[in-house]
């Protein structure tokens, strides 16, 4: 992963050792090299983190999965498991693929599904009910899984099922609601795929792109044990007067289960997950520890203060501010050279006519107003995909004279803060980060270098 | 400094640590404490922080000063220097004066001036400028000293300088441009106090109440250097159209400091500043320290975090939720059993008919939210004034059952939180914090102390 990166113009001294930093964070959740990482062969034996699996044992090994890093995750598998592999189908984003040997790549839109998600859905969802006793299943989720691994439940159409999200939307139910309903729904999602595994021996590799990375939210945990009940899917119903609302024949899924009649997803302690085994292969964590490792090799007193980040952009940007200030003024946490490091993903609320721009290069643009005339401090906000928002941006990083370069160029930094237009500002001052798409996606890091 | 706290009930075993790690910080930054760390006797030589005065070469010892710790202040200095005080004058706020000896102690309104504090302002200035090469002036300057110590520039008159701090609120002025018009208008601001004190020897002991402890913005940095222009003072006027709007006689005034017939406030190489030493006895920074020596004390792997802490409160509160499952979750930045601390102070931004709160409790409470059903954790919000908001009560002390205790109560921690409405929430869960007013205030205290 190389930066081609705007930033390099304006202090490439001091922004070498900084790169080297996000690219080692990159490196380390590359979907290949992450699958890689923690599967290898050992003559018939495959072993998958801290699992060992005889291949001999096995009549056919199955791959499945979906999300938007499942092409290079696929070949990771494929150069591991090879000729060994009976079968498989893995969707993926439109424009996501690539050359597989064994598995079928299908490609299928997101955020919105179309039809070949549907059938890509339907073919895995055969594929794992013919997996037997004596075969392994291989799952590889990644970001994107949700809407592309999609199979309404018996009964329920693709519109259905989109007509509730609708108006689960402007009833203003939260993201947990609407996942309760969403897994009620479908026949893969909250565990469900792994029951239509069972009793095969099913393996779920994860690169996640959720904060905190919650295996019942990430693809909508199709193959681990989901929490919500028939119970309250309808409280959701209910609590929001959906009835009359929500399509006929989703309201009468969800009496049916009310009533007993359908099962329930499978819970923490049902026989399904007896046999299967999830490994998350690459996170936010596995990015920002790699990132602190070459931090620390790199010279610099470098610390992790979460990967749980939330918020809006502009407002975490005043404690990102805040914690370089104490670096600056007090050497806390931890003394010069310093590197703080924050990853998870923040928000930005736009207001009408919003320019260009995206949640890190406006958190980068508002540190840089705050920091302005700081020596010695770099601040670096990066999407993790090489997307940051609706732009070719991976982010921003910026120093204490980001402000002052705008200025000299006219440019005033509030007034493109406040119009959410911080690409052509940053563009202008050399403080963008270009990456290209990284094909990996584990939410943003942040960080805070003081000299 | 003891708690009341009603937070002592729901967990006393866990919360008693925690308290004394409170106490800790409050009992370090106690103002009268405060300047007796800074202040001794040997024999004739007054000992200030790291200066040394010989009281026989001074004919006089004067005591000015402002701020609402004023009365505790002037205490901790008569209680060293004793007789030798040759007389004084310090204004505080209504209701916070206390009994001294040689030291007069006059009470004026806060944060609207009247005319007690212009009388005083007078007679402190009268004080300031009587003073000769051979006495000695101790200033003591605290939080609201700017309001307290009011002087306006001859020719003006307070309900000038009431209309020109209107009209720059009403205009939409920053808060830096509105300190720069009111030095320029003032007879003390900026550096001006230190003026009229020279060429006597001037200390000036200070205890802040603003974020970063920026000497010439504390009471609006009477004996500090002054780093704004009339040239800055009028390009505000320009900026926002003001020609019109502001009183004449303060257009006069700022036209005739552009033409160069007035002088401007000192600056940093001003001869006035040799004979002056500042010195900051409390602020956040001391309050922070305190509590993590206290926290180490008890066992808790203690980090301070920042005192630059700023940004709206439910924002604010996700970062800290942010931090707090970053320990939980994998012993970063410190392992546990630990105590991250972040100081400043954060905003609310209240919607139309806000319920009772402040800003400590709102963040409480949203990290209440955040963190419902975590185990062993506790997150506490301190205003260290005693009153958060307009409220009687300090802050919060919320934990992983907050919302559940709540929710018993037939109480929803959202519903109250978006009402701005946290103080009954709190109070009937048992997670106000209250220890009646401190006395001091050096800002915010946010702790997490994770098991």
């Amino acid at each position: 992963m190389a930066f081609q990166s705007s930033s390099l113009i304006p202090n490439p001294t001091r922004r070498k050792p900084i790169l080297t930093v996000l690219e080692a964070a990159l490196t380390a959740v590359d979907p290949a090299k992450a699958v890689r990482a923690v599967l290898r062969r050992e003559g018939q034996h495959l072993i998958i983190g801290e699992h060992r699996y005889d291949l001999n044992r096995f009549r056919h090994v199955f791959v499945i999965g979906a999300g938007k890093a499942g092409a290079p995750m696929t070949q990771a598998v494929e150069a591991v498991v090879g000729e060994q592999i009976t079968d498989g189908l893995v969707v993926v984003k439109t424009g996501h693929s690539a050359p597989t040997e064994r598995v079928e790549v299908v490609e299928a839109t997101h955020p919105v599904p179309n039809t070949a998600g549907v059938e890509a859905g339907q073919r895995i969802l055969a594929l794992a009910e013919e997996a037997g006793p004596d075969d392994l299943v291989i799952a590889l989720l990644s970001g994107g899984g949700s809407a592309l691994l999609v199979n309404p439940a018996p009964g329920l159409t693709l519109s259905d099922k989109q007509q509730m999200t609708s108006a689960l939307l402007a009833c203003g139910a939260t993201i947990h609601e609407i996942n309760c309903l969403r897994k009620h729904c479908s026949a893969v999602k909250g565990g469900q795929l792994a029951r239509a595994v069972a009793p095969a021996t099913l393996v779920t590799l994860v690169l996640s792109d959720v904060v905190g990375s919650p295996l019942d939210v990430i693809a909508s945990g199709p193959t681990v044990p989901d929490q919500s009940t028939w119970q309250d899917a309808w409280a959701v119903v209910e609590k929001y007067a959906l009835v009359k609302t929500l399509p006929a024949a989703i309201v009468a899924r969800l009496r049916a289960g009310l009533a007993g009649e359908l099962p329930d997803t499978p819970k923490a302690d049902d026989a399904v997950f007896s046999t299967s085994h999830t490994l998350i292969v690459a996170d936010n964590q596995v990015a920002a520890e790699a990132a602190c490792r070459q931090a620390h090799d790199q010279g610099f007193n470098a610390l992790l203060l979460t990967t749980y980040l939330e918020g809006e952009a502009s407002e975490v940007a005043k404690v990102v501010a805040a914690l370089a200030k104490q670096v600056r003024g007090h050497g806390q946490p931890v003394a010069t050279p310093a590197c703080l490091l924050l990853g998870g993903e923040t928000t930005v609320t736009l207001g009408a006519h919003p320019g260009r721009g995206g949640r890190n290069q406006a958190l980068a643009l508002q540190t840089a107003l705050l920091l302005q005339g700081m020596p010695g401090v770099t601040i670096v906000s990066l999407a993790t995909d090489g997307s940051d928002g609706p732009t070719d941006s991976a982010g921003g990083m910026i120093d204490g004279a980001t402000v002052q370069r705008g200025r000299e160029l006219g440019l005033n930094a509030a007034d493109y803060l406040r119009r959410h237009d911080a690409y052509p500002f940053l563009q202008a001052t050399n403080d963008l980060l270009i990456t290209g798409p990284t094909q990996t996606n584990v939410n943003d890091l942040i960080f805070i270098f003081v000299e």
